[in-house]
């Protein structure tokens, strides 16, 4: 053909010749997932099979460069050398087994290729996510609701802040902050980093993120937000902005959203609520109570890909505002969307967006619901509460080895400390260089979880408080545990702390 | 159990014993995958299998609100209702049809479900996500080359930004941007709405970000950039970002890198470019002089899920300034990125990340490049650039029924307006009546694409060029076309345009 060598088009035509037999790749690709443990969520076999067959990054990085021609064995070193987040003793992370409808709706979602901005190229899927948004809405009894699926929850905190500074000086949308008054925003010393990270990334400053005392419980003393408000004025700053935290990273402490919607009032400041972790509390039937108040916040962020199984990613930015969100984020975009179209163009959902191309997220969250129903995510979320509190009970019955962080945690978060054999004193021996000395367990048994491949959980360090590292002990939805699971886990803990 | 009521704890256990024949569901969507034709990939298959089977917003929510209570119907609606983007006559985005090597390693990391941010639960994708980060630089010419995966290419180019102005100013990461000389950027005004607004969210403004004039052929004017850098000094703002095109979004236009980079020198400005689109030029043997001068660029973005078929989303942003993107985007998190790990922790990436949780983009590009090789990805980029070419030839020779926008498109983008039979007149006649007339057609024979599903071409006006609707053609790697096909798809356009 004209213009194109010979090479070049003998390699085209080779490559679409043979293009039919490489979709054959997928059913590979199926094999490995249900023969290759990819997934391990089978109770049977927790015992046998490794969460993950840990590697140094040096070493791991030899096996990936050796000369492995088949597709199919690197896949299934991939699988082999990757950690299993669906085993059912992978407590390491805020997010742990996915439910596999989940699974199934992305897999879905992924085979049609599709991006969330028109009506056009994403009919079913337009609708799917108004759906969930109007129903996330309802459940938090938003009556002027909007809202949008970002890519996770730093962007979705992020969603918040722009909405509350556009709503706040509209001007900013076309002038930027130049010469403006000092914006400052408020959240509690235990709230995710990504509140620091957004003021950095929308020029108002890492400083300007004033970090709020945590109370005994972990959440946000409001005196503490109070003052630092009325301080913030009376420097000539201009407070605009608090971050209530629901379920905060490391203790699940949920905030007082009653209290701060009063202070936020009273100030007229915005009220956005981090509740990422603690979102799915929405569901619940026992532990609702929770979200007490949220109706009153402008604006909040949940991720279901956490507490709920859906699979990564799936993050929910909503807001009371209803229009603020297509007036704060839209410009005119011609080429993508055409007023002159041939259909009702609001359902173009796009414009709302600070992405242009975006990812379907929202249908594995809509097939699961659909899969189970609401109510069913209920009792799941009370129950992984539940079996925290449980592991609260069995972490008292055994005071010599473990000792908890709180008393009694909110959420499904339980922190706690391993205290190995020989560290086992009277507590009037428990000084500071014993406290150092566990402060440095929690890292070992880590490295042996990793190493022996048969359970992981996170630890942490909590600098509002102080302390050294602890386990951070996540339940979700999925797995669905029984209380002798508990037992295995803390026996377990027990073997590696001694290894 | 305690505390627990006997409904939910009924309920749970329910959830839990049926959840391993739940995990069946995959079987059924891998059988929907080959069997309902969610893909159609098959150059057999393209006359008879439609590639959206069209139904109004408000038709199509009556369809899905119906009660379907089994799943696997569930996801046949979803999928017949869909849009087919693998379909090959689908060219109505930047994106096309995928590469199966890029849906199975999609597939593979759905079924893995972790996240991009530590090398304690990505292993594997974290070397993976180094490794071609570490290529593309070397392709780049970034001898000091760092860079992270985004959600999409306006996260990517706000990265860029972001970059650029704590180079510029270090301390707007701490106390934000008040009180500071404001900031300018450039960018041609046939570029990328995102760079507006990104500007936006950044706090500089949209006002702030100034549109630069484009020649004949789409390109950056440079003496009207270099006007308007001295014009904005001038008058006391301050110029520091110039964003470059490398495929501009309707016309495929790519700016002159090497004179942008001159002008970027003189001035001591951050130069950026938006390579989403024309990125796949890196790989390609017969144009890549197109990226002539992209070494000299301070960043780029690159999204291999537009020409490249890498399945949705896969941006890359990428910068010559080696350590500055940690530097820039690191904050202390103590529960994640731990300094007391077993491991050597430079291999955890998400601190260089404005995201915490990050989807893993990166592997499927790994095992396209994997199993086909970077060679033969350039041998198709020339290909579809060579079909470009070819169909501007054969829209030439039917002058009677088509017109294009430019004589030469650079990359891979066609625009042409179709003329219908009752429009063919003498060239004299063409008066702005006929133009005004013309600017309507693309829109109508877009809609008669939408109902017989047969064909999917997007259209666009261009406001630089007071030009109203056109079709814009895009080729992509996938499906490798063949010059008959270019007649199908002229032919099936004056069908289209005469129903």
């Amino acid at each position: 053909m004209d213009g194109e060598s010979e090479t070049t088009a003998s390699i085209v035509d080779g490559v679409r010749m043979r293009l039919m037999d490489d979709w054959r790749i997928l059913q590979n690709v199926f094999k490995l997932v249900q023969r290759e443990e990819t997934i391990c969520a089978d109770p049977q076999q927790w015992q046998q099979q490794k969460i993950v067959d840990f590697m140094q990054p040096d070493e791991l990085k030899e096996k990936e460069t050796s000369t492995l021609s088949d597709i199919e064995e690197i896949c299934q070193q991939v699988i082999k050398y990757s950690v299993k987040t669906s085993h059912g003793r992978f407590h390491n992370q805020l997010f742990g087994q996915m439910d596999p409808f989940g699974l199934a709706g992305s897999w879905l979602t992924e085979a049609l290729n599709t991006s969330s901005y028109t009506f056009e190229v994403a009919p079913v899927f337009s609708l799917v996510e108004t759906e969930v948004i109007s129903a996330v809405c309802r459940l938090a009894g938003y009556s002027h609701g909007d809202g949008i699926f970002a890519p996770g929850g730093s962007a979705s905190n992020m969603y918040g802040l722009v909405l509350a500074r556009y709503k706040r000086i509209p001007s900013v949308k076309s002038s930027g902050m130049f010469g403006i008054r000092p914006l400052v925003i408020f959240t509690s010393e235990d709230s995710h980093y990504s509140l620091k990270k957004a003021a950095h990334w929308l020029g108002i400053g890492a400083d300007n993120c004033i970090a709020v005392r945590t109370n005994a419980k972990g959440q946000m003393a409001l005196d503490d937000l109070e003052g630092k408000i009325k301080a913030a004025k009376e420097s000539g700053l201009d407070p605009f902005f608090i971050n209530a935290t629901a379920g905060t990273t490391v203790l699940g402490a949920f905030d007082d959203l009653d209290g701060i919607a009063d202070v936020a009032q009273r100030y007229g400041l915005w009220m956005h609520v981090d509740a990422c972790l603690g979102g799915a509390v929405l569901l619940a039937y026992k532990n609702r109570s929770l979200l007490k108040g949220l109706q009153r916040a402008n604006s909040f962020a949940w991720n279901p890909h956490k507490t709920l199984g859906v699979p990564l990613q799936c993050s929910l930015f909503l807001t009371n505002e209803s229009d603020l969100l297509a007036r704060c984020n839209s410009i005119e975009v011609n080429y993508l969307f055409q007023q002159d179209k041939f259909y009702d163009v609001t359902y173009d959902t796009g414009n709302k967006s600070i992405q242009c191309g975006r990812k379907i997220d929202a249908f594995k969250f809509w097939l699961m619901l659909k899969a189970r129903g609401y109510g069913l995510y209920g009792h799941l979320v009370d129950h992984a509460i539940e079996m925290a509190r449980l592991l609260e009970q069995k972490l008292r019955a055994r005071p010599d080895r473990f000792r908890l962080v709180l008393d009694q945690h909110e959420y499904s978060n339980v922190c706690f400390w391993y205290i190995p054999k020989a560290m086992r004193v009277p507590s009037s021996e428990e000084n500071e260089d014993w406290w150092a000395r566990l402060y440095t367990v929690a890292p070992k048994v880590k490295e042996q979880m990793a190493y022996s491949g048969t359970l992981m959980i996170g630890y942490s360090p909590l600098s509002s408080r102080q302390l050294g590292n602890f386990f951070r002990m996540v339940f979700t939805c999925f797995p669905v545990l029984e209380a002798a699971e508990l037992d295995i886990i803390l026996d377990e803990i027990e073997r590696l702390g001694e290894l």
